[in-house]
């Protein structure tokens, strides 16, 4: 029996009571958004760029947030101090709802579920290799629940010898499934790609680092062939190198340095790994 | 107090007790398969086709069916007989499951649900209005639960006066988010899009209709200015007319003949209107 509580609708729930109907709209057809964070000692990392990100993909996705900021707040904060899992992520859902006619959204259900997370310390001198895949996701700049392409290409993946997945679209690069990439070119400059991406928090504290010539621009596929760094970023694993890209390897195969220092930065920022 | 029941994993529960933890993968990542059939006079329509494609996208999607074809057939007369619903809609979900890291499919939730419907025999007769779009589905091919596309786009379908949207990749016509489009050419040929979309069961009843000249075949938007009919089928409504796309009236705005041949005869194949 655990001890773990869940939000549901504002309510404190046991996980293993934590259960919504099998006529929600999310289990239906797919529909929801979410977002995502870490706590480090029981305080919310960049929980105000997390929740801005929540409400927009709220609205875009017509999903009215019955609770106000400060009632999230309010039910996060009740939460850290229920479950004791000062290490976490914390992941706010909002479905489409106990829709009558099984497609049209309702009022939407809340979710805010916790889980103990501890930085992986020894994950940033592995890597990760990538395998790249033809795929523009659909709704790119809303954080919805939609991984079917993604988890669909597990296999694909496995076969490969990668770590995960790296989308293009006719040789544009995009992002990964649940990280946003990066490549550092020969002449030092870091480069994301602009668009039809999901643009992420630990993406967007890279773009406004100082002394650093970070920016926003087209990545192509051939591009990959000439550079001196690639990473990728996101909320649960910060900063990882990219060592090798469709089996071939990147820079000297091993970590860069720009990229280690970006990863520092970034832990500082947040208050140090834990 | 509902006595309508539904099934999850091969248990019959009450539909006001049917809810699945909130940590499965549907709800997670939006990763799940379903099929959908009809009944008529308690008597499952082309249940065999519906089975087929249903473990087919299971197969698809590395998503083990516990129960066997029997099992499945055995629950379906179950609830049938329970809930007294003679003209229906009976859905098969089949969820990801409870994934332990919220990403890997883990032992699926099958989920089996009925609600009454009876066909509306007026339908036919005010036909309904496209508007297309730009968009091609992921995973065409398999019935996964992904409508987020579609369910976002409901507002930009009531502002163009339309009823449902016509999905068309760089001017290559697709389908409707839950149905098969069809034309007929001025020459009486009656083509659907043969590349890239889901391949509905009507759809598959209309390609064997004898003494017609029905095809695959690729139809593009610039076509739909020369053609005297246009159809959707789907389970649900069988065949509709199209009447407008895009606001340009098709043929002369009227159920075609073909049309209504085709709807007279699937009618008929299923043993009826209710």
């Amino acid at each position: 029996m655990s001890n773990i509580f869940a939000v549901i609708n504002g309510q404190f729930v046991q996980e293993q009571d934590a259960k919504i109907s099998i006529n929600d709209l999310s289990i239906q057809r797919g529909y929801g958004i979410f977002d995502y964070f870490r706590t480090r000692n029981n305080e919310p990392v960049f929980l105000q760029d997390h929740l801005d990100r929540f409400f927009h993909s709220a609205a875009v996705m017509n999903l009215p947030v019955e609770q106000s900021r400060e009632e999230l707040e309010q039910l996060i904060n009740g939460l850290i101090a229920k479950n004791g899992l000062p290490h976490s992520g914390i992941r706010i859902t909002l479905t489409g709802g106990y829709s009558d006619n099984g497609y049209t959204p309702a009022k939407p259900n809340l979710l805010i579920t916790q889980s103990a997370y501890t930085f992986n310390t020894e994950a940033f001198g592995k890597g990760i290799r990538l395998v790249t895949y033809d795929h523009q996701r659909q709704l790119p700049q809303v954080k919805t629940i939609d991984y079917l392409q993604s988890i669909y290409l597990q296999p694909f993946i496995t076969e490969h010898g990668a770590d995960d997945v790296l989308y293009h679209q006719q040789g544009a690069l995009r992002e990964c499934p649940r990280s946003n990439f990066f490549i550092v070119t020969k002449k030092n400059e870091i480069i994301t790609p602009a668009e039809k991406v999901l643009k992420g928090i630990t993406r967007k504290k890279i773009l406004s680092l100082q002394g650093l010539d970070v920016k926003e621009g087209t990545v192509m596929l051939e591009d990959l062939h000439d550079i001196r760094e690639a990473f990728i970023s996101s909320t649960t694993k910060v900063v990882l190198p990219v060592l090798a890209i469709d089996g071939k390897i990147i820079g000297n195969g091993k970590p860069g340095e720009i990229t280690a220092e970006i990863c520092r930065r970034l832990v500082e920022e947040r208050g140090g790994s834990e």
